[in-house]
C-alpha cells in the first residue's frame, strides 16, 4: 500500500477524525494505529453498504479498493494515542 | 461509569479485542484508548441490529446500557497502543 498517497486522499478525513488519527469529535473513532484489515473492511462496509451512516457513506462511497488500502495503512501507521 | 465492573464484564472481549485492548486478530478493531461514546454507539450498534455480525451481535445481544457504559469507559481507560 502507498501511504503517502493515503495520506493524500484523507486529508478530508481529519475534519472528524483529527489530522493525527485522533478524533476530535467524541462520537467518531480515532483510527490512529488502528489495525489495518479492521480499516480496510470499516470502509468498505460504509462503502458497500453493510453499514449506513449519512456521514461516512457518501465518503466512502467513490473509493477504489486501492484507495482503501492506501487510506488504512496511512491511519494504520500513525501512532496509536497521536 | 465503573470502569471496574466494565472490566469484569468485558473479561470474554479480551479474547478477541486483547487483554490491553490491543486486538489479537488484525481482522478485530483495537479498542484501548478509544473514545467512550464512539465504543458506547458501536456495541449498542451490535445489541440493537443496527450492525450485523455472527461474533460481536450475540456478544452485545445481552448487554444493559449500563454494561454497556461501563465496557466503553474500560476500554477507553486502557492506553491507546498498549
Amino acid at each position: 500500500a502507498d501511504v503517502d498517497a493515503g495520506k493524500a486522499k484523507a486529508a478530508v478525513c481529519a475534519a472528524c477524525h483529527g489530522a493525527n488519527g485522533i478524533s476530535v469529535i467524541p462520537d467518531y473513532p480515532n483510527l490512529a494505529g488502528q489495525k489495518v484489515k479492521y480499516l480496510q473492511s470499516a470502509i468498505k462496509a460504509y462503502r458497500d453498504g453493510e453499514r449506513k451512516n449519512p456521514i461516512m457513506s457518501p465518503m466512502a462511497a467513490g473509493l477504489t479498493d486501492t484507495d482503501v488500502e492506501n487510506i488504512a495503512a496511512y491511519f494504520a501507521s500513525l501512532p496509536a494515542g497521536g
